[in-house]
């Protein structure tokens, strides 16, 4: 498996641990977009979020309370985002699902872009059915 | 309770619903990005991801990979982000927990900024030690 983040989680890459239990592995991104910018990753090698089982992604989830709680403590952030890309399109460059914790304080100039928009009339509806069409 | 989410959830205000159980409802965001852009909430109001229960946090993860193919399949999305804005400065409106699922599509020009840098000799292992200290 030639997966960087499979072999952080093998030992075999030296990473900055901040968690670490059966499923999941936490540690700082090496290339941060502010100081304590974590990653968060299941340890079972999955591309895409929609591929990750139930199992998995609870426990993923379950540490990102405590883990951004001491995250604002350890920083003096006032806030953060939690960011999962799946796609290059989305920005995904490692194929191993990871979650980005990034602290935040005004005016740092991160985040994402926001061009909202309002559906025409009945785009919305439509999308709905779509959605629930494909929600199994 | 003056919360726009907690008045969707309790039915006083309309929405178009994707997903509820229990715990979790997901919702069309009124205000989307890109088309199909979901909202995912704990039907328990809490305003921050650091204060949810495990219970609640594992309720919400365990629907994204539903959700997350769903979305894919009807929007035809070449990936997608999930986003957590955590306080006003992260980008936090509504101050009850949200996650954003937004379908991507290559050169749609959405994506969180990414100004990566690195950390200064030392400053990384000093960052490890201070989460590791606030982590409880």
């Amino acid at each position: 498996m030639d997966c960087i983040f499979c072999k952080i989680i093998a030992g075999e890459i030296p990473s900055l641990k901040i968690y670490e239990d059966e499923k999941v592995l936490s540690f700082l991104d090496i290339g941060p977009v502010a100081d304590g910018h974590l990653l968060i990753v299941p340890k079972k090698h999955y591309e895409r979020l929609d591929q990750m089982s139930s199992e998995d992604i609870t426990a993923v989830a379950g540490v990102l309370p405590r883990l951004a709680d001491a995250l604002v403590r350890a920083t003096g952030a006032e806030g953060y985002n939690l960011l999962q890309n799946t796609g290059s399109c989305a920005g995904q460059v490692v194929p191993h699902v990871h979650f980005h914790l990034i602290p935040r304080v005004s005016g740092d100039g991160l985040g994402y872009r926001w061009p909202a928009k309002k559906y025409p009339e009945g785009k919305d509806k439509e999308m709905q059915q779509k959605i629930l069409s494909e929600l199994k």
